[in-house]
């Protein structure tokens, strides 16, 4: 059972955000600093802007922050708008499927309460409590950033199809 | 987030087998009823005999039962041998991950916390509550897989290179 990695990257960008503070962070510069593919974070960081979670501005000077306090980011919330479903089992899809006891079996109402109890404990959580310890976390991450070659966040040039994060497993 | 449908085709089978009750099933009646291939179920039935969930028998008359009462069948037990792992994201692999940050974030345990109520959640429901309905189940079930034409389960064939299930998600 595993989450997709755009919901991983996705709280990456954000953890890095709320670890940096002091101004805007450019797309390149959080790919340097975790080690990860800058193409495979470029939708992650457009789809996150569209919902708020970050702002982000042009220009030589700019990048993006987070749009909300960390307080009022929840984890659960999150996982909601990037995970592209939470169907555990086949018969967990909004369709009909295709198990012939799908309308008399029980074993969905069971997982519906497992994730249930899944989600409902990370909306306990939110961004300001896995960044609590950013006195740790700043030095690892912003220093790696600026050992590299960071690049201003360009939301025209990020538009191309190569863009596209291949939702990986 | 999606649950391997070796886990899914774990649970058909064990829930076909109590629905039946009355006597053995074999992997063909089990496929036709569900309408599933014949070949995906020949190692999760190979697994669950392995693990002690169902018994099989050789011969004419010969097929799998349950090894258990569906009493103590939990659905958390089953899926914990069952799934490959529950590492939700990569840093929750055994082995250290490649990001900077693994050991001074708290996602980790944020992410176990979630997963404990999850699991813990499945370790309250047995096969028996999800059979309890087994009135309606037994009728769909069983009807379907005798209109079709079973055939007895046989380890030594089931044994062959192709009969390994292709884990798809």
């Amino acid at each position: 059972m595993q989450l997709t990695l755009y919901s991983d990257y996705s709280i990456r960008v954000l953890l890095y955000l709320a670890a940096k503070a002091d101004g805007p962070a450019t797309i390149s510069e959080v790919a340097e600093s975790y080690g990860i593919s800058r193409n495979h974070l470029v939708k992650v960081v457009h789809n996150l802007s569209q919902s708020g979670y970050i702002r982000t501005t042009r220009g030589k000077k700019g990048g993006m922050v987070l749009g909300r306090n960390p307080k009022d980011i929840s984890i659960g919330g999150l996982l909601r708008q990037t995970e592209p479903d939470f169907r555990l089992v086949e018969c967990l899809q909004e369709e009909s499927s295709g198990c012939p006891i799908d309308q008399v079996c029980s074993l969905k109402s069971v997982f519906r309460t497992a994730l249930y109890a899944f989600l409902n404990t990370l909306d306990g959580f939110t961004l300001a409590d896995i960044t609590g310890n950013v006195g740790l976390l700043k030095p690892i991450l912003i220093d790696r950033a600026r050992s590299g070659k960071g690049e201003a966040f360009s939301p025209e040039r990020d538009k191309s199809p190569s863009a596209v994060l291949p939702v990986g497993r």
